[in-house]
């Protein structure tokens, strides 16, 4: 048995997200069928580095999947993406040791968010940044983001949804980027809860627009409240970009 | 009766094409529906520069209707785009003279064409470019676009399925762009024959190939025969980007 990482990318406009469910139209779904396909109709289960949700996109997302099959790297590539709808591209695929887990594994993930600033709509990017044509403080942003570095309870800026009961997470990095009339929200972390990235984009924002300061990062940290927080920024701004595993 | 003109971009990949057809997802229908709605239930007709097809995108795409209302203009691109689905947006609408027609006062119509030359596919990119990984000689395409400048008989370059009877069109320049991966044709002439900046591009990246030689333009030209172009480049790279009237 070889156990094969793959690095894909998706366009989640046309996904009811990543995980497979009843009926849907999903990127871990046509995943499987393609695997399938290619062992002849043995059922194959992948595994990945954490699930998105509907909307939400990937550049690197990372899955693992084990196969009796012997096939070249190069090949396995090829097949799979002969295999796939074309809003999925598988970018690299690697044998792996078979104690290598896309999931238990990872040790920083990376995200950004796009935003679109100019005052005339893109038809072209309408799923694949939030437009947003008001004035903003950049600045501000920038002084409010320092907050998030470190280990923090994130209870606040999680969907109170969650079933997780350990909000403590560490951001190594949140930069905002300027590209010329898009803004890119780029933010490291050792671990993401339900909805975090878009909570804190959302509150990011609303300090931009100067409704709330940047120094009241910290107070909405402390309170452990999902209200204290700004609106969830909508899910087609977001991408997973990059998943990292320890070399050894 | 005021004659009101606008200019519009739209995304074509989930249109099939713009002109109205019964049963089918089309820009001008969207376009006459809204408006009909503006107008509360009077049927609304919207005169365009021309058509496009299916796949086939717009930067500004040119129109006209004429309206009982009277509405600031910048109301009535509120009021469009408010109407109309996220893959329509209204650039622009002004008043003009009765006499003007979008159709029939076509001074120049600039299209471009857009290939994606890198070996990686970009999912989000997948409507909106011609993906051609393939090496290619620029410079041999640059010489090969010189011949086209000028007035020539297009039969060549136009779908054996034309009805347009004088194939005689002025092509004023033809450029050959390159932004990053991206090669980027820009073409402007005095009209297009159904097909023809497809069959151009297909034509021009079969020299970029090698399989053509750049001095084959002209006796391809002159054959008036179909066949003797290159393949039709897909309806998804291309892009109706500008349409110019006379001031007069």
């Amino acid at each position: 048995m070889n156990r094969m990482k793959c690095i894909i990318s998706y366009d989640g406009s046309r996904f009811e997200g990543y995980q497979i469910q009843k009926e849907k139209r999903t990127v871990q779904y046509e995943l499987q069928k393609a695997l399938t396909l290619i062992h002849k109709g043995c059922d194959i289960k992948v595994s990945a580095s954490g699930r998105t949700d509907a909307g939400v996109h990937a550049m690197g997302q990372v899955l693992h999947f084990d196969t009796t099959l012997s096939i070249p790297e190069a090949a396995w590539q090829k097949a799979m993406n002969a295999h796939l709808p074309k809003d999925i591209w598988v970018r690299h695929v690697e044998a792996v040791p078979p104690t290598f887990h896309a999931r238990f594994d990872v040790v920083k993930k990376e995200y950004r968010y796009k935003v679109r600033l100019s005052k005339h709509f893109d038809v072209f990017l309408r799923d694949q940044v939030f437009h947003y044509p008001y004035p903003i403080n950049t600045e501000a942003m920038r002084e409010a983001a320092r907050h998030f570095l470190g280990e923090h309870d994130f209870t606040s800026f999680c969907s109170a949804k969650t079933e997780v009961e350990d909000k403590v997470r560490t951001i190594y990095e949140l930069e905002i980027l300027e590209d010329g009339e898009e803004l890119v929200f780029r933010i490291e972390g050792n671990g993401f809860l339900y909805n975090m990235v878009r909570i804190i984009v959302g509150t990011l924002l609303e300090v931009g627009q100067e409704k709330k300061q940047p120094q009241e990062i910290l107070a909405i940290l402390q309170s452990k409240d999902r209200k204290a927080a700004g609106k969830t920024a909508p899910a087609h701004g977001l991408y997973l970009w990059d998943v990292v595993y320890d070399d050894n």
